[in-house]
């Protein structure tokens, strides 16, 4: 199975495509998507669909993983990224690939962090179950995350002894 | 010039397009998009761009008119209804359109109600102004609302004496 994760924003959008191998994970491709370069948000939103409809192009996932979006103390930020979350699952249906959606908390302990680590944290050890020396920002390391989230819910790859669970949700 | 006004949601989106004529102003068409009726949000927002892109290549509109979002007491349903309004950036964008924004007290105003009128007002004014005899929804209403506010702002049609001014802002 070859997954897609999409860590959208209006700044980076991230985007990370994992598969598995028989009982191994694989690092397929990453890109960063600079929407930043652009002045108006629609013009960052065409940039953004364009962008990954090519990589969906290129790279072939069956499927789409997301992260909800946490709006916590800034609820303005959450509102602007959801511009570019809703572009990108337009991005993803027009490609007919099924989306599933999961809280930033999982995505963290998907990769072996707390639910609360530090984005370096999740860059190092996505890095190291991707055998990557590095990523160009966090974006690419979270969109990679979030990918691998899926894949472990699709077949648990972490021990059972780190002691967590997946919840699968249909984005409603 | 001839104006689309969206007012977008992932339950009903309205898209509105007026134009002026000589000193006078026009409705040319306005339409219902029903994405409640899609299960997942992806679906529906494949629904609302497809919807709005056949909507602009029937009308040809010159330029986009849409409300700010504003999240007051519900961040959630902002965030949900962000996802919507991105996707309708996009139409927009993908057709060339300028796009301009306006808060909805403006949007309100420049009916001619007051700024924290209720949706029934605005609807009845709406009408007035356009010679329509009623609108499928509120959200009809609002979408000709946010169109006649960037038409007043490109050229005032209500008298001085209504009292209030139009800010235009570029989305940036």
């Amino acid at each position: 199975m070859r997954i897609l994760g999409i860590d959208p924003g209006t700044q980076y959008l991230g985007a990370g495509i994992v598969e598995r191998e028989g009982s191994r994970v694989r690092h397929v491709a990453h890109a960063l998507l600079t929407p930043k370069d652009f002045d108006t948000l629609p013009d960052k939103l065409a940039y953004l669909f364009d962008g990954l409809t090519e990589i969906i192009e290129a790279h072939r996932p069956e499927v789409a993983s997301i992260e909800t979006v946490f709006h916590g103390k800034n609820a303005h930020s959450a509102i602007v990224l959801a511009h570019a979350r809703g572009v990108a699952l337009l991005a993803a249906a027009r490609a007919d690939l099924p989306v599933f959606e999961y809280a930033p908390a999982q995505v963290k302990r998907a990769v072996g962090a707390s639910g609360s680590a530090a984005k370096e944290v999740v860059t190092r050890l996505v890095c190291s179950i991707l055998a990557l020396e590095t990523v160009e920002r966090a974006d690419c390391a979270d969109a990679l995350a979030v990918a691998l989230c899926h894949l472990n819910h699709a077949a648990p790859l972490v021990r059972p002894s780190v002691g967590y669970r997946i919840v699968r949700r249909d984005i409603g």
